[in-house]
């Protein structure tokens, strides 16, 4: 039999970094494609203590139907945080639980887009941000990412040139792919865009918490006296990925449109883990935990961009990301890039070509991710070394 | 400031019955009106001896990103009980795990259906599938309900006269709100309609575990030799509401299609609790816990219909459901519906006004629903008693 799919969903496949990830998962493959965050991010112990916890405590409340909103505590608890750690949060903003940082992304654009609006972006842009734009029937618009953010002016441009713009999606702080994080000055010039041009903003920080080195640049939301930040973020990167908690942190009227969305989709997000987190948040130490992840990456950045710089010629570039989990590689124009991987993944080293992040036909034709999150130490510079090996065969 | 949201969703608000649900809250309120399974249904001593175990030997893997189809020995499980138990699941079938049955519901729609489309259903119908089927954009179209289901011609004249009906969303059994279970017969009938005209079937069987009296009626599922029928269930009257795990069972192009929108809602579900799942599906008496929550539903609708026999006038009738969490009464045609819901309140009862169930304008405007499933026995009486009260005084 055949099917008929909506217009919406019938062309869309699979992220490809999906069957990336596929072909990585052996064992003898260094995956410097992955996207995961290091199992030793993950507080076993406490969270083992607090499962205990709530089912001695609260157990059948933790396991019944909880509201929509998300578990009334841990919105607080994040919204205090927000606001203290990073100022993000007015008084005309509520906070909304999500399933993951994901589903933040995913609402906010399917209340505020019809099909064939225009959203912008970074190019390159996350994946599975892009699947869920083009899934709500979204046009998306890349612009150019400089190495202090997004070309403002390919951004007027673009907010001026598409039909309808509706929202500009960006990742600021630990740009993934790229690692990149956009300067406090460009932060303002988009704002300043944004407000000019009645674009909102999705604003997504999942790996704010996670810089290892330099000062702490406010994030875009911060700035928002106007109401047009929509903020995302999770507890992926900080807790445990599969447990999917996230939030959105926005105005008032679109975190209420965002609610009613989210009912239609699973009701709820899984308030077991909910409950968890806000007890993590709360009767644990949960800088000190942060601290201990950020010592974890920031080690591992090091010893991969120490490897990058020893081996690769010089035609070879990177970006020097000061957070979150990603480095992002440029080839010479002379290097055929699904070559280059395709020869890497013959030699046990997994990457992610830059083409599968693009969001412009032509863009990333010469890049490719790499992570230094999960592989081992010696994985980062056993890796690296093939990498170089590989490019100097070519 | 003022948002403009996406035409799917600016109409949507959310469901009445949250906010009578919220009313409802009070502790003095007898809480006819609630929606949720008993937390006793939930079996808590072996869940926290599971969440110890998965601590133990598998937590950081527990913890971490999982595929988006699901757990593979979840699913594996799933589908293996529900071929043995029900008889649903072909060749050409396949099993995704989902963020709770809502979620199943919601990505069939968003997958099938463009805005414009009809989907038809029971009228009434479960308000949360609706509200996923018009955030889609959907047109819903209701086929009166009868006491064995829905009346044939009418859904075939629906089939017919309504521009492009691409699904049909059906609960045959123990149906939310009215506790009617659909014949075999009109089962058949139902499927046979849907081949001869093209539409596809969405069947919603949360609650098919919980027979307590009667026998067994297969799925409509159990009959698909055609590869016309989406079938999806959950755990959330097993085993926990909270945790969000359900399921969908569907021919294997539909199910790849409803994967990659669920990957761009929420890459994949709670994977802690999927394992969960499983384990207690494979490692304890999942029928035996079944067994005990049937016989605990038994008891409380037995308690409820008999206390609605011995006060209800017999202006006032009743359904005879066989299983599930539901009972539907309707009222004389002189009694006026909110009047009766308000004042059943004011006396601390809270039911829902059948109208928070309706598809057409002016169905179900004599009719309220009640459940058994979670008021104490003595409520379920005293409940039933000041119900009758308020009908003798109008």
């Amino acid at each position: 039999m055949t099917y008929t799919f909506s217009d919406n969903f019938k062309e869309l496949a699979p992220s490809a970094i999906r069957e990336i990830l596929k072909s990585a998962s052996a064992p003898d493959i260094i995956a410097f494609s992955a996207g995961n965050p290091n199992a030793a991010s993950f507080p076993l112990r406490e969270m083992r203590q607090i499962c205990g916890d709530i089912f001695e405590q609260s157990g059948a409340k933790a396991l019944q139907y909880g509201a929509t909103e998300g578990y009334t505590p841990l919105r607080l608890a994040v919204t205090e945080r927000q606001r203290a750690r990073f100022g993000v949060g007015r008084d005309f903003d509520d906070t909304l639980i999500t399933s993951g940082g994901q589903q933040a992304l995913e609402l906010a654009c399917r209340v505020l887009c019809n099909p064939g609006d225009t959203m912008l972006s970074e190019d390159p842009s996350f994946i599975g941000a892009l699947n869920a734009f083009r899934g709500a029937g979204v046009r998306l618009a890349g612009v150019p990412l400089e190495r202090d953010g997004m070309n403002l002016e390919a951004l007027e441009k673009a907010m001026t040139e598409n039909p309808r713009v509706r929202l500009l999606y960006t990742i600021p702080t630990f740009h993934n792919p790229t690692g990149i994080t956009t300067s406090f000055a460009k932060r303002q010039g988009i704002y300043e865009l944004a407000k000019k041009h009645g674009v909102l903003i999705l604003e997504d920080n999942p790996y704010g918490e996670l810089r290892f080195s330099g000062e702490d640049i406010p994030p875009i939301k911060a700035l928002d006296e106007d109401g047009i930040v929509i903020y995302c973020s999770s507890f992926s990167k900080l807790l445990s990925a599969g447990m999917r908690v996230g939030f959105a942190i926005a105005p008032r009227p679109i975190v209420a449109k965002m609610t009613v969305c989210k009912q239609t989709e699973d009701v709820h997000s899984n308030l077991f883990f909910q409950i968890l987190c806000h007890r993590f948040m709360t009767e644990h130490d949960f800088d000190g935990h942060i601290a201990s992840i950020k010592a974890l990456y920031g080690g591992k950045a090091a010893l991969m961009t120490d490897a990058f710089d020893t081996y690769m010629p010089p035609s070879v570039s990177r970006t020097r990301p000061q957070g979150g989990l990603f480095l992002w590689c440029s080839l010479p124009e002379s290097i055929d890039l699904p070559t280059f991987c395709a020869e890497a993944l013959r030699r046990k080293v997994a990457v992610v070509p830059g083409t599968a992040f693009s969001v412009e036909q032509d863009s990333c034709r010469h890049d490719f991710r790499v992570t230094y999150a999960t592989p081992t130490d010696e994985q980062l510079v056993q890796g690296m070394r093939i990498l170089s090996e590989v490019i100097a065969d070519m």
